[in-house]
């Protein structure tokens, strides 16, 4: 069992095991953009999310006590005492997965629904292309419910998820360029004009690799000079000051921050070029599914 | 223009730009895996295929004395006097793309159908992935017709690059594991057994990013010791005795030859299980693309 697994370890533990040379390259890369430091008495973004199985239980406490119908685990397949706790509430658990293997270990755990992630997708997400992963994980669960995601923002790619032998289609990062976003305001406008080419997949965030917009921060992580990721959760625990100072002044025209500002987000983030609300943009996927089925239907009729 | 450009530069000029570095590495991996040198008088295979000016347009000419109605160019753009030369002959001219830059040139340069082929892909690719590539080139080029390429392997990925917006699907991985298939019988049983996750995009056959199954070849060249790919002819000029040496001696029991073996391949080896007649696998990509047409087009009439 890793360190993240004992629900005891607390934050200075893992905080006493970033090396001071990552902390200095941290440092380094803020002075170069010339992101100020925080004023004195405001704190950092904390906590490390759901990666430790302390942090993880308690969110679930957190979801079970509100009237849900489905709670989805995104890193992992969630452990079995979990998955009983979540079922005796009458609750389905779903999970994402990149690959037949993680498919087989969710259904083992007890998983209802698989949500198979392919490449495209935008945070943390494999190799395997979602045109080849849909069809190999749903033969590998069926019966089992499988919701495709990965590069899929438009009606034409729900058409194509359901050819492949979805049930369903998983979307994430198409709902970033809505007005019921809170997407960060300069991660916003990169977002609107990025192309298919401008994410990529890096561990700089959290330590495992994750599609994201390349920005100044990804690149220095990957040069030559970097001391390299650490291991999750304790690269996003170093990134947690950085991160705050980065948003934070983003806007400061002295600052190069903005430079630095990125967003997990999948390769569809080309097909974003402007903020709509979300109503309109699920009435437009759904009048492109209905055509993109029906065209090629019509292919069986010639 | 690159030296690749100039008909008249020779195969002796490129092989003196070879540095002595990358010679020893290759022989050193060769010796690694205790690969025999070739017979004397027997030669590496040859040839730059056609990966300079000179032996593209004598390959146009060979392919213009067949009765063809169609000319696809696999990497870059062809030179549009090249285009024009076909075009007179009245044959059409596709070419392959992996971004909505590379069609648009295409598009320009006078190329009648796009072959967008996503990041699956078996040999050069880039990294977007078909979910998303084919809609955004669909949308650059319309209303030029579009082939999908890069994860087509059943019917049901047939009928969702349809649903994406492309004309057709364009096919290379899966016609390997046939009857009719000139495949390496050690690279064969690799394909059989592989799974979706054991391609690597790699720049050691050519010196471009190439999807091939992930052999100790490809880690060698990953290896920090490695002195890194060349970049094309160079790559391919390097390897010509190696790979020549390792298909032959791959049988060998003493030699390692067999770790070596690859083949370019795309993700959808995962689904290549058993060798099979084109014929056959023809017939049941067809009957899987009708059905799953009519499995998503029964959702509209729910």
């Amino acid at each position: 069992a890793s360190l993240a697994d004992q629900p005891a370890f607390d934050k200075a533990a893992f905080e006493a095991m970033i090396p001071e040379r990552h902390r200095a390259f941290v440092e380094e890369v803020l002075e170069r953009y010339r992101v100020p430091k925080l004023p004195a008495g405001e704190s950092p973004y904390e906590g490390l999310l759901a990666w430790t199985h302390a942090g993880a239980r308690s969110q679930v406490e957190i979801a079970l006590a509100h009237p849900i119908r489905l709670l989805v685990n995104a890193l992992g397949t969630p452990p079995r005492d979990v998955i009983d706790q979540v079922h005796a509430r009458g609750v389905q658990v779903a999970a994402l997965c990149g690959s037949v293997e993680h498919a087989r270990r969710h259904v083992e755990a007890g998983v209802d629904i698989i949500v198979a992630q392919g490449s495209e997708a935008g945070g943390h997400t494999g190799e395997i292309g979602t045109m080849v992963l849909i069809p190999d994980v749903v033969d590998a669960v069926a019966p089992r419910p499988v919701l495709a995601a990965g590069g899929i923002g438009c009606g034409r790619q729900i058409a194509a998820a359901l050819a492949l032998g979805a049930e369903g289609a998983w979307m994430g990062s198409v709902w970033l360029a809505t007005t019921e976003s809170d997407l960060h305001p300069v991660a916003m406008t990169k977002v609107l004009q990025a192309t298919s080419r401008d994410t990529v997949r890096s561990r700089s965030m959290t330590g495992k690799p994750a599609r994201q917009l390349r920005t100044r921060w990804t690149e220095a992580w990957d040069d030559p000079a970097s001391p390299g990721p650490l291991p999750m959760p304790l690269q996003f625990l170093l990134n947690a000051d950085a991160t705050t100072r980065i948003h934070r002044y983003a806007h400061l025209e002295t600052s190069g921050a903005k430079e630095l500002v990125g967003t997990p987000i999948g390769q569809i983030v080309g097909r974003m070029s402007r903020v709509r609300p979300v109503r309109e943009l699920v009435h437009e996927m759904m009048t492109e599914f209905v055509d993109a089925v029906a065209r090629v239907h019509a292919l069986l009729e010639e």
